[in-house]
């Protein structure tokens, strides 16, 4: 294998003032409560953002330097970047990569001709796999980008596009099968409406859950055992998407009986764009029982739109982090896949690597503050005080179902306002906010 | 019944230059496919802001001027606003009324007290309802402005505050049942968390289920026949409150069974702050059966906090009428009720009466374009041809769930892509929105 | 002339139903308020959108179906749509259109080939010009899309770059001067940051406003008297753009002695990014005197990022058309450009037709509401009564600054607060909003 | 004095593991990059936050418990409020206070009646300070809040309004000379506009202008020198503010000849209100000569109104305190005033005490990250390398403004594409982010 990437593999530097470049948080092999921290993150790099992305964006081409760029036939290149993306692992040191199925190999005139150009590029890295170990966190197909998915694919208003989709995820499925995926992810990009006037919303989400339902029962026949994850995002492409935020998709989930095979895969920007914090996100999975695997990335939220930024915010991961602590981990067989990108004006090969290795360590600092906070009772010790007043007489008949509402009523009724007053309590607020900070600083100064 | 407000009972005037005062689409009696106006419309008057908000803003005092202001008992005032109210609804034109325990009657030492005041009150409405015929749409218990409310009622974290909610609610059913309520609504007020850090999210949210089913059995109990309904709100005043939107308040309701008994009240500003319109939020819940009924207000969609305007956006109420005639009304016991107030700028007499006039008149108007609309099919034919598709060949299969991914793969796998091309359509959703326009000055100006 | 377009000149059908296809309300030659509706309006079509743009995003390939796509070459590419534009102005009767250079030719290997490809297409748009009579409303220099200007043009941190973006503006003055454009607009697409953290703000600032100074003397030199305009946006592509709205963009004109040569070209979408109505934008343009044309297009409030509708919006259209009336005119040589698009789904050639149609007959319809409005002196007079306490008295002397601070405590100082009260009076804005609906419809159907 | 507040002095106790209440990174008299921490921080305690506040929301009555809530006489109130100020400030460590005239004493009848009951309030301030030494910031008119204000007071269409605020003002600067307040500041409440329909904007600002020129001259008239200031906000209270932002009210100030005699105080929360960070809004103003003090708060991004927050997330105070480093300070007579609130459910009284210990923490330890940044050139090489090319060749003619269009011209009009791409260099955006996170944790742990 030719060297394609100008870079040697990233090590654990320390946490000193960043004079040495290399992980200052990240030690794959040190144990955390209880598991390895590779084992709580299980990075993925992200196939299309990291080898396949151009770095557009509306209203600019592409800046993006790339290695692989000399190839002008585009099935060269699709296999020179199975090359550099195996070195890429190998360099970053993860151990997950995930995938589109379009930004494998090139699309043919039909889809048996799209299906072979990528069958032949899965060729090639089963093979790496086999030498590598490397494991496909997750993979899903593309139903977006082509002009033919503009009004959508499991929710196309057009019958062939319906059956175009199903029977380009028909071969997803197989491709997640031969790379043995952890997981296989469906994000509804264009599956939601322009504008209600032209959209029959129910005909459109029944369609999506039988399409949902068909590719599981598929799945099954071929012995497909990956996780089944949806993706929530409110809008953009579309003004609106179906699969707004986690409620919104567990309740279509569950309305359709697809709870039962399907978890979810929640990302930060997108939380954002659907007016929630990450870990609201994934509190609403994890107490649904449906966390089911992590996007790895931040958005600004003074920009209306996703920019996938690589992580770099503490207070962020730390919270994503303390919810999957609290999970015993992000899921049976979830990750942390960076659906990460430089920014534009990052444009040089080198810029692949920092991205990563910031967004790395940033999750690995948020898991160590997550897991001291954790260890010393810290948030665990603030709920017992505030619900306390539920393990004792009325509170425990409340919580046991036992009271009436008749005994409700006699209990309180002549209760004084003072007195009632006194039954509720500051939150100190504030006073969790810095003990958060101090964690952060003395956790990850230790 | 001394005259308190300085105003003529407000009649139709036709739809000519704004020259005289009056309503220029709303004819009560008028009938629009196929029922009179004031049937689908059932507008109703809100206690709260109508006679009980004093026009206060986070930075200022209360500016309105009102003509009960001359007592300072606060049992007198209270009386004082129920003569004031009806003779409110008679000039106005309206057969229902909205409100909140807490705004009919102050609260004393004890919630006996308070129900003892609030009794009083509904004593003299219950007079006034039989002699004038006006019909309550909905009441509902202020649980968030008494600061013991401070982190919740149903969910909050202290189990007297919950005893006390219970207590409060059980009283306003059997108000409920005096008033012969059409409706009790629940809107989730503190019901939700200021930061995740201090917030057991499954267990408040359990503590709420099981309030509703707690209240719903009392109800049936004592034979108050109202329709329950819930009412979603994202923010404010908490930093996220459980009822989010329509989405996520009906996957609430089916996971915890309440979807039987509970439907939802939905509001155009509330719908704007969690990022959607008003009538993608009708539409949500028409199509899960569950449309219960309406708050008529408007908010400024660059502003981010609920300014509960009148309505006055024609466009708004064409979108929202559209779904009610859909639905075939608003919901069997469903009306518009008016959250709505005047400006604080707007601080005299007279504006209540404007602001209602304006909003009656705007969905009146609405109203009459949306049956146009429906009349002519024009929506109906755009949805039609869009998805035609499914009305033959491997769309009807797809449609009666015949098609076997197999089959579908068959079918399509060799499709070239210029053919599948082709099997898409543009929306011309510039020309929708044309006509939309074109029907609204038509029909309005006809 | 070979005909692109399977469509009729658009003409004037009534304001009937919308059997027809055609204007509704724009009527070119009729007189609206002193002036005929095409000199009030001066539509533009924008060369990029209409012509050059694939309907893409940032998750989809272009879907646009366009007649000279049969093109292979890039330069027979070009002249091509020189045919097929002055075809559709023709067809859709408009006298003005707009264009960036690189939208209307490729770019060569360097500089000198690229202006040599951009010549050869205005020596064909200069011929048709002659034929027809059509006018450039502006000009300007794409100075985004390519990569070379990653981290902006005039304010790129690397001299090499500002020296290249000196040299394009040098040309594209040439050429403004060559097609007779009234106008030259800079829009500051990339001159803005990323982060704060690498960037020297002032000294960019500063190289901004030295190139603005060098392409007016330019201007000036070669005998180009173009109105310079600037066009705020206050993010999108770059995280912070310097020309944020309309006031900061006169400040920054005020501080480098720019407000003499440059004015404003304002529009609606930039206008809600910042925070702003469009009618706002125009207001604080047309009271600094700085009000230069404008760009006709729609954003949706709910959605973070520009989406250049066409205008369909007639409360929009109605504020932003009476500013105009109130400016006399849109300024001495303005139009109004359509920086609109058809949406991704709206691909068919027919649709730019109907997106321009709409966008017209919203503005036509705008300007005959307003100019009715002042015409009947509506705003006037809500005017007139609210500041009319600077009319007389205490209020004369402080409009005339004939009054001290000593004067107006000893006036006032003793006034109880009663009487301060009364000083005060309702806006009755609800009115205000009832007024306009009822003009809007009892005009545009009259 | 009788002890309001049951709190020890607060000292500060190291930056281990939060075991002990107290500053972690706050010490006042220590040296950072040459000046004490005290004196570049010059912390204020906010009297009407903090003392005046009830925690009211929209929704809600205020959930404040105060030591001197047992004084019903609202004089007797407002002196013990006096007392237990001068212990809170004492007991906190700070030396400056900010206040608006009406939170210290209540209104009268009549302004001659007002400005008794704040005299004699402050005539007990004027004792506290002769024996504690403790300064005033700043202080300022509170010209919202009373429904007199309703359409604002300085550009209040009600010529006696004007009147009023004139005479307001007047006393409150003789209050701020008695005072020797170092700053005064203006916040224009409702200085703004609900509608433009109703608004002559123009009018109104050049009335605005006028009342600060009357202002600044009747401070010079009788000898009270503090540095005037003017607080931008975009909106809330009403609609459209008119110092939106730093840019908008720099704009206006030099429009109107203030600049000379005004500077600007920063606030977080309304930054980003306006879509700016607090930093961006420093930067504006430290670029413009114009950073007069600072308001120190934070929003919540994910929220559309002012919440006013302790300062705890260090990313912003570590860019705001950058800014500061930069500036030599925070300006001349410059502090951070704490314009910040517990939150509603953090009612108790040491929750004062906790959230300003938590902020004024935050900002020292900002301050120290800041001071390493710049003590170790972090930024200054960036942008020392980014501005490089302006440093010889075409850049430092360009620079030195010695290049003419034509010169440009000639030097670049051949130089192929692949060359002006070596022109432009990745940013490592990401990498800078890094540093950041490493320098906070090292510097703050060490």
């Amino acid at each position: 294998m030719m060297a394609y990437w100008n870079m040697d593999k990233i090590t654990y530097v320390g946490n000193e003032y960043a004079k040495e470049f290399g992980f200052h948080y990240y030690e794959p092999e040190k144990i955390i409560a209880g598991k390895k921290m590779k084992d709580w993150l299980r990075f993925a790099v992200a196939y299309w953002h990291t080898f396949d992305q151009r770095l557009v964006d509306p209203f600019g081409d592409g800046t993006a330097i790339r290695p692989y760029d000399k190839y002008t036939d585009p099935m060269d290149n699709a296999l020179a970047k199975v090359d550099a993306a195996f070195e890429f692992y190998e360099k970053l040191g993860v151990n997950f990569f995930c995938f589109h199925d379009r930004n494998l190999a090139p699309e043919g005139n039909t889809l048996r001709e799209s299906n072979h150009n990528l069958d032949k590029i899965v060729d090639k890295i089963v093979e790496y796999q086999q030498d590598s170990g490397m494991k496909v966190l997750w993979n899903t197909a593309n139903m977006f980008t082509n002009p033919r998915f503009v009004a959508g694919a499991a929710t196309s208003p057009y019958a062939d596009i319906y059956a175009y989709s199903a029977a380009q995820i028909k071969h997803s499925l197989e491709i997640g099968k031969r790379v043995g995926a952890e997981n296989y992810v469906f994000w509804g990009g264009r599956e939601g409406y322009e504008s209600l006037w032209n959209t029959n919303m129910k005909m459109e989400q029944e369609h999506a859950a039988e399409f949902f339902h068909m590719a599981k029962d598929y799945a099954n026949r071929i012995g497909f055992k990956a996780q089944f994850l949806l993706e929530p995002k409110p809008l953009e492409p579309t003004t609106h998407q179906y699969d707004y935020d986690a409620a919104t998709t567990i309740g279509f989930m569950k309305q359709y009986g697809l709870d039962k095979d399907f978890k979810l895969n929640l990302e930060g920007n997108h939380a954002n764009l659907a007016g929630h914090t990450y870990q609201h996100e994934i509190r609403v999975a994890r107490e649904a029982g449906l966390l089911g695997s992590l996007d790895a990335n931040q958005g600004d939220k003074l920009i209306g739109w996703d920019i996938d930024e690589y992580p770099s915010n503490l207070y962020e991961t730390i919270g994503a982090m303390y919810e999957v602590i609290e999970n015993g981990g992000i899921g049976r067989t979830g990750g942390l896949n960076f659906d990460a990108k430089p920014r534009r004006t990052s444009f040089e090969p080198d810029d692949l690597f920092i991205g990563h290795m910031v967004g790395m360590d940033t999750f690995a600092a948020g898991l160590k503050v997550a897991a001291k906070l954790k260890e010393d009772h810290v948030i665990d010790n603030v709920l017992q005080d505030r619900y306390d007043s539920y393990n004792s007489g009325v509170g425990r008949q409340i919580q046991s179902g036992t009271a009436s509402i008749e005994d409700l009523e006699n209990y309180i009724i002549d209760k004084p306002q003072k007195e009632l007053r006194r039954a509720t309590h500051s939150d100190h607020l504030e006073e969790i906010k810095n003990i958060i900070n101090h964690y952060m600083i003395a956790t990850l100064a230790g």
